[in-house]
């Protein structure tokens, strides 16, 4: 499918832009100038149809076949009662029947003036539509208006499924479509800034370009980013948001069978959240605010509150000007908080369960998803154990050691000593996701519980993909007096967090939990470079569009 | 179970509160001061221990049969293999076997010096503990250590289960526990703000207390929201977060099954938002932005990036100053947005399934928690059709007109009028339950379809929940011209949301969509009179906290 397509300079004068509205909406003189207004478009339209009418009748008598949808049309004028087919769902049972479909003209392929192939997408699925003059319905004029057609347009195609004697290369679907009507719904501008075929290549392609000297236009990151609703139109894009989707839906299906309750805690809190990063300020009604750097103090609360277990799905902030591959000022958390008995690694059983979970669900019934991915994006399946690994963080600092490098055993991991520590595990133990416990105190917020038999160390956690941190988790101070000293030492002022604190004075169960970053999840999943890719409309330091 | 239980005087010194943390963090002296400190600590606390046992141990052969959790047990010190059973679970299939459980004190009802009732409850089951002196395992001491615990203390029961002759009336389970073992995990403050069963009483209660003469403690909406954490613990507003899980878990099931893609969308958006209603605004690293009241121009970008249905699970943010039942700052929004075919009706179509299925949910499968809430705020069931009434909003405005009631016939409806039409239409059709359709353009959003045949009208549609309005939905306009000039028609700056009108240039079905506050459907389907009550912590003009 590397044929470039001619671009066509017929353009037939854009359906859609008629627009004698009011001027607005005097609620009492609406009803007057609306019926004014409407009888003049009345007038023109039936003018501009009988005109066309005429002049097109005398050329082609399958005139009726093929148009610009009206205006009205695409205004909720009527249920036709017609059947409407989904495109992935064109296979070879519908053989010789009649189908009528709509998507977007992804690619216009002239053969010649008597026929022209058109690529219809609609989300993930594309299938081959041919128009060939005949005497049945095609006329010349219909395969121009066709070849005519800026790519991306939105069609409503009819025609009849057959069977093409060759598999076809470059659509999902295995069928073709031989075109009786064509209508066009809404036209996409000629020059498109970003062509869609040309975002959906893999560095394999522009490899094998280079070679024969092929130019191949490249897409960068941010005229993706700028155009957002023609990049995600990318097969692997599109497969990307449906994982992310699965990985959320997972998530909430795997915790509620385990007897947690989905909560939703606000994101406009008093004072500066946690403290520690930055936040992003503003103005409530007078009083100084910020948004939630995580639904931590709130989750936890929500313990207090007796609710036992519980999840949240939310927006999280962050306004640190952190520029890498794997930073957002704003994402989504799955976080959890739970009720422990005794220990927590109660919390890391969730953890672990959940994930292997939820990466079977993914590997068994994502796989066109998946393969999607790689298509553009190759990538290596994770490696994971059925029963998730876990290393106290002294054992990750021995491992390095041995490597030859030294790490503070009282300090944090950096993320290259992360990325190495990730090596070392996957070589020994075979597995690209485990668990790395019992941090540093000092390394941790101050809500974490200290380790009972030595407090430079904590009851905390961090899980790792791919040599990536993804989740953080810790069974949490739920003695007041204690949590108001771990704070002070934090440098937190206690008063503007009494309330949290004060919550653990009325009956606080001892728990524990953890966070995990959505689109982190689905990016080191897929082993994809940056998590704007998983990100639908990212916000980095830079940008806030669109 | 309307005694009263006396405040005991008798408080054993609270556990947890040792905190010989290090002052702080200095990573590499850390380890020598934790050591330091770990070794005081365990000195203080053997002395402790040792003193303690000299002077119990004479006094109470069973003395390791209850007391307060040294804090180090809680600090995930060991996994002890026990097993726990949750209260919840708690039945006659257990009887005469020995359980451990964990709760909190709900009730503590000393009869004697050799006897108390303990309720302990977790989450939202509630089960009877008994402590009968005996010469097994159960001291006078371990009474009056079980008689002095306060309220809502965090308790870890061992004992055998038995069964009543007769039934319990305060319980939620019909069996009592014979308790063996008893300790405090945590302790509550002696006075608390609020009294759970207090805060749990219907104002049938109250009535009826006033006949008798009896005083009783009403907790007001300030107070109950000052002290979440409490008030959240009554079996109403546990049912009530529960039910409100069931809610957002059927409308995402649901939409799932019918090919729709969850998505997130930026809730930091640049200039402000949509126009109109109050914005909370902020500064985004040097260039202004507020927060999205609405995921409205975003979902309409994902259905032009090609995701076909999608919804959105997501904080919503208005800054209006409205003080009333119904309206909070920030709320959770459920959002709708889908190719449409032909008609915005295939959207009425949408959200008459959804919802007849999600109260068909509630109803079959939340029976306990709706008993809990009508216990407490008693209300009808509500009354809906299996297939959604739809009427035009003409249709309404003449059925107000004969009840003589003159409404504008191109403005929008007052709440009055609604909860006037939704008295009409209950007693006329039989359901609290109904679509209201094509409303006045003028008193929809700019991005609002017209109607083919009358634009001072619109393919638009508000949904009715017991006479409130709870959903608003329409036809979007997806072409880019008509949608500028409605755009300035409604005074609104187009160069700020040119990023979203350029989203229509590149080829854009026709569409429409939903949205839906979370928090006003469990409101109104429970019909309770506060949508306070609705939000775990609800953002009002004059609440920012907890």
């Amino acid at each position: 499918m590397a044929s470039t397509e001619p671009e066509s300079s017929q353009t037939p004068p854009s359906a859609g832009e008629n627009g004698s509205e009011p001027a607005n909406l005097s609620k009492k003189q609406a009803k007057k100038e609306a019926q004014k207004a409407e009888r003049l478009r009345k007038q023109q339209e039936a003018a501009a149809a009988a005109a066309a009418s005429v002049e097109s009748a005398e050329a082609d008598p399958f005139s009726g076949n093929y148009g610009d949808v009206p205006t009205e049309e695409i205004q909720s004028k009527a249920i036709s009662g017609r059947r409407w087919t989904e495109i992935g769902s064109l296979d070879a049972e519908l053989a010789d029947r009649t189908v009528l479909i709509r998507g977007a003209a992804q690619a216009i392929r002239p053969v010649s003036k008597k026929m022209v192939f058109l690529v219809v997408r609609h989300s993930v699925s594309t299938v081959q539509c041919v128009l060939v003059v005949n005497k049945e319905c095609v006329s010349p004029q219909m395969v121009k208006f066709a070849t005519g057609l800026s790519k991306e347009s939105i069609v409503d195609v009819e025609g009849v499924v057959s069977i093409p004697k060759e598999p076809i290369k470059g659509t999902t679907q295995q069928v073709e479509v031989q075109v009786r009507k064509l209508f066009c719904v809404n036209r996409a501008v000629q020059n498109l800034p970003i062509n869609i075929e040309d975002a959906a290549r893999s560095e394999m392609e522009f490899e094998k370009a280079e070679q024969t000297g092929e130019q191949l236009v490249r897409v960068g990151q941010d005229t993706r980013l700028n155009y957002r609703v023609l990049d995600v139109r990318t097969p692997a894009n599109q497969a990307t948001f449906r994982i992310q989707c699965h990985v959320e839906d997972m998530f909430r299906r795997f915790l509620l069978s385990e007897g947690f309750v989905g909560i939703h805690t606000p994101k406009l809190v008093p004072g500066s959240s946690e403290g520690g990063a930055a936040v992003f300020k503003l103005d409530y009604k007078g009083q100084p605010a910020c948004l939630a750097q995580s639904p931590q103090l709130y989750k936890q609360m929500a313990i207090c509150g007796g609710f036992g277990r519980v999840f949240e799905v939310g927006s999280v902030f962050r306004a640190e000007d952190s520029f890498t591959h794997r930073h957002l000022c704003e994402f989504v958390g799955l976080d959890v908080e739970m009720e422990i008995k005794e220990h927590y690694f109660e919390v890391c059983d969730i953890v672990d369960r959940l994930f292997v979970a939820m990466f079977d669900y993914l590997n068994e019934n994502c796989k066109k998803e998946l393969d999607a991915i790689n298509k553009q994006y190759p990538f290596e399946p994770l490696k994971y154990l059925r029963k998730t690994l876990r290393l106290t963080f002294l054992e990750g600092v021995q491992m390095l050691k041995e490597a030859g490098i030294e790490v503070d055993p009282f300090g944090d991991l950096n993320t290259e000593a992360e990325k190495k520590l990730g090596q070392l595990v996957r070589e020994k133990y075979d597995t690209e996701f485990y668990i790395l416990y019992r941090y540093p105190l000092a390394v941790r917020p101050f809500y974490t519980m200290p380790c009972y038999d030595d407090l430079a160390y904590s009851n905390s956690f961090d899980v790792f993909i791919r040599g990536e941190e993804i989740i953080s988790g810790a069974q949490r101070i739920h003695l007041p007096e204690l949590l108001t000293k771990r704070a002070e030492a934090c440098g937190i002022d206690v008063k503007t967090i009494s309330t949290y604190i004060d919550s653990f004075r009325y009956g606080a169960p001892p728990h524990g939990g953890f966070g995990v970053g959505l689109e982190r999840v689905v990016m080191l999943f897929c082993a994809l470079n940056n998590i704007r890719k998983t990100s639908l409309f990212p916000r980095d330091p830079q940008r806030l569009v669109p």
